[in-house]
């Protein structure tokens, strides 16, 4: 069984980090100046990636021509009231700006000319009365990492910046559960727990930038939601400030409180447009002892599936991940990052880690599994990992994914949740739709969550493409109940889709709700919900 | 080691069924007539069993003076516009209503003389249209075993039961993607799901009667919270008909799905207020393959915080319970239904249980941690089980504890939520403040999620004993931000009680949730808010 001996060949273990140089864009791969006109018609179709340098990234309001709304100006006295409030932390030089105003993907652009940083949630509730007494817009921001353009302004919108608020409130190691500010970073906040012993309950590739309370505002999913589910079970409180400066503290540091309505939920997930959280209590898992990783390959998706129920029953309790890529991602990862596959000839790659406290017992469960999978011809080729290096390295041929496609040309990028034996038939129906037209149709993702990432290439953005593609894409996703944005969130990108997921009487409640906490519409407009109207 | 053998005394495996003999009310115990008049200004003071048979409960609109409001009568047409909806199922035969009416603690009791049992959404629907227009205030009920008196009429509430609507609508075994109507009992859930190899992700000593619909109106939470979370993460979507008769159709078979706000988190835990759920979507762990259980004595409640933090570290992913009871709580078990505790002389018992995948590994992880305990003078005597028998009479010592309170005279009972490290201190000083005035003062509960059963008995029922109680008990628990309600709710007995955990603007905003989704106030009127008035 030679395949049970890890044979790893060197390679970099680079993690995902925005703005990063695995992130440079591609001077003559790139798509261009990016489209604009009015064959945009939804508002954001297609999420492209390598797009261009920094200042030809096309501002949003002309290149999706979205009319601005009847917000107030800011105004000099505006900006004195609150150069006053936050001496040395409301910011209108360019160079602060700029970062600002264009997300990670450098897809969307806004032109705000105002950053604040507060420190606290009274300066938070201070600045958001003061915008809602005015009439001004915000765009609150963490660590500006999203997918779909919900983290910079649309407009002028007033960016309101959580980096700042950083400080680590509580930790009590009896529960487990960590109180911060909504600021801290995600990796930060690992390494703290480590210390002691936790973990966070989420990760990300994002997570030496993200902040915590975009996290939580964005619904976050990620590496570890199989094992310890979603923000919606583990954020156990969260502080809140609301469009009119309210704070609204909701920040228990209990497992249960069946104490009325659990309003929190309402604000995860929200993405900023309700309000502005401030503070976090996170319920957080054990660090575990052993960390296993198997890289494994299978012939068909099938064998994908069955391998994915074969391990859930004999790992169990230690599953940690289950994460596949197909043949084509494996191909871009070793063609545009060259990096190099352990495991040959397989049609698809399954990544699957178990993380527990016995290592002998971690070892011996992985051990039968391989067994089993490879004498009922489940799975043909593989590799196992237990050590952090190594683990590392076979984990980056699966992160590193995204990044490889940006060599790879224009990128359209879709994040939809399936019945997971549905899975891979949008990769192959998609594949069969577009023939020659696009470069590489890939699918990968988060199986074990239901989750896959469609992503298709071409050598240029082209209208006819997009049109095949969408609404193709959520056509076929509304057809099986799926979900068109599984963990990225709608943002500005993809607010006009949400019908392909939620029936109308559900928009118009949350169009409801949106109203009644913010009347004016000051929070993050344009974003997450079509306009009423 | 004698200790680490099985060594149990024969007893029957009794599980706590609401209705059943083992609650027949003790006459020559019971308080006699309940006690009402202005001296129970807060609605509702002091939870209060052993009552008087059937048709001894005081009317609730009597006993606690409660205002009705104004809702139409229900009329003669009414009800033959019900029967024509729903012929056979429209029920006005007191016989029938009887049980309805009257929560299964026989603490409060309305006055419906409709019983509506609808089978499907659609019908729901229809009723609430009608009810809406008409303005009839609704009862809506699952199982009713509510210990809060939210799930009976307070007073002639149309009754909306989901006892007939008890479809399992699918269930996935590649995701472990449960769909069913909200009238599904729980045990037939879980049994179903046993034989295709899963389990339902929470557990109550009420399974045996509750609906899945009534637990996620409660957001219960129960024996499995510490391993599998609770139900908001477990839950995936919901069917709602709203106040207006509105369906709205959130029944997502997803684990992940960010398309904007997620509604039906409002409703888990709204205790009908704001909707009636009709099916759940929901997220079942597969059965564990080896379950084992320890019962433990600790000579003080150090002993038993450290313990816990020791097992949690050592079964790690295995630790599926840990609950605690104090010696008073054993005196009462043995000496109320004459269970014999195998093991003596602690102060303190707590009770371990392991679920997994490898009966080898968890039996040597729990043997691991016990030599550990016991060495280290953590533990000082104990009792391990793997079969299924002894797993249940060990549970029945902690299960019945509220059967055996219920035998000691008039018992005031609280829920509440603490950090772990002060959790026994509330018992403490109830102890010491009450002195003579009380029979017992005793603490029992689900330490692993920092939630304490409080429990007061006393001969029989005293003013001036409730008002040592109360608000002290509250006071109590805001001082160190515990939550007054853990896992009960706040349904009819509590609702005003909600600012001893919840600030005055998440009260305000929770009535403006209310008054938005259920405008006319129909749905469980009298319920889970104070009036906003």
């Amino acid at each position: 069984m030679a395949w049970l001996r890890p044979r790893w060949p060197r390679c970099a273990a680079l993690r995902w980090r925005p703005g990063g140089a695995a992130w440079a864009p591609q001077p003559g791969k790139a798509p261009g100046a990016a489209p604009r006109g009015p064959w945009l018609p939804h508002g954001g179709r297609g999420l492209r990636t390598a797009s261009p340098g920094l200042g030809e990234v096309p501002l949003t309001s002309e290149r999706y021509r979205v009319r601005r709304l009847p917000f107030s100006r800011l105004s000099p006295q505006d900006v004195a009231f609150f150069q006053r409030l936050l001496p040395g932390r409301a910011l209108t030089e360019p160079a602060a700006l700029e970062p600002c105003n264009v997300d990670w993907l450098r897809s969307v652009r806004g032109c705000s000319t105002l950053l604040l940083k507060p420190q606290t949630t009274a300066e938070v509730s201070q600045v958001l009365r003061y915008c809602s007494e005015r009439n001004l817009a915000v765009n609150p921001q963490g660590g500006n990492t999203g997918l779909v353009g919900g983290s910079v302004p649309v407009f002028d919108e007033i960016i309101l910046s959580t980096v700042l608020m950083n400080r680590i409130i509580s930790f009590d190691t009896v529960s487990g559960i960590l109180v911060c500010q909504a600021g801290c970073i995600l990796e930060r906040l690992n390494e703290y727990l480590e210390q002691q012993g936790f973990i966070m309950p989420l990760d990300l590739g994002a997570k030496g930038s993200c902040h915590i309370g975009g996290n939580v505002a964005t619904n976050a999913g990620g590496l570890r939601l199989l094992r310890y589910g979603s923000l919606r079970g583990t954020v156990l409180g969260l502080e809140v400030v609301l469009a009119d400066g309210t704070v609204l503290d909701c920040l228990a540091s209990l497992r249960k409180d069946n104490t009325g309505y659990d309003l929190k939920q309402l604000f995860i997930g929200s993405e900023g447009t309700l309000g502005v959280i401030t503070a976090v209590s996170i319920l957080c898992p054990q660090k575990p002892k052993a960390v296993n990783l198997a890289f494994l390959g299978c012939q068909n998706f099938s064998q994908v599936l069955e391998t994915f129920t074969t391990c859930r029953a004999m790992l169990g309790e230690i599953l940690s991940a289950y994460e596949f890529m197909d043949e084509k991602c494996m191909e871009l990862v070793e063609k545009h990052l060259k990096l190099s596959c352990p495991v040959r000839d397989s049609h698809f790659y399954v990544l699957i880690e178990t993380s527990g406290s016995n290592s002998t017992h971690d070892e011996e469960k992985l051990n039968s599994f391989l067994e089993q999978a490879m004498t009922s011809g489940l799975v043909t080729d593989g590799t196992v990992a237990t050590d952090d290096k190594k683990i590392k390295m076979l984990w980056s041929l699966r992160e590193r994914i995204t990044e490889a496609l940006t060599h790879d040309g224009c990128v359209y990028k879709y994040d939809i949740s399936l019945p997971v034996g549905k899975l891979y038939d949008l990769v192959t129906d998609m594949r069969a739709r577009l023939g020659q037209s696009a470069k590489n149709v890939v699918g990968y993702g988060h199986l074990g969550d239901g989750n896959l990432h469609l992503n298709i290439t071409a050598e240029s953005y082209s209208h006819s493409l997009l049109d095949a593609i969408e609404p193709f894409v959520y056509e076929w996703t509304a057809r099986y109940n799926g979900s068109i944005s599984a963990e990225h969130g709608l943002g500005f990108k993809k607010k006009q889709f949400i019908q392909y997921s939620k029936p109308s009487e559900a928009i118009f409640l949350m169009q409801r709700f949106k109203a009644m906490l913010d009347p004016k519409g000051i929070l993050n407009p344009y974003k997450t919900l079509p306009s009423s109207s």
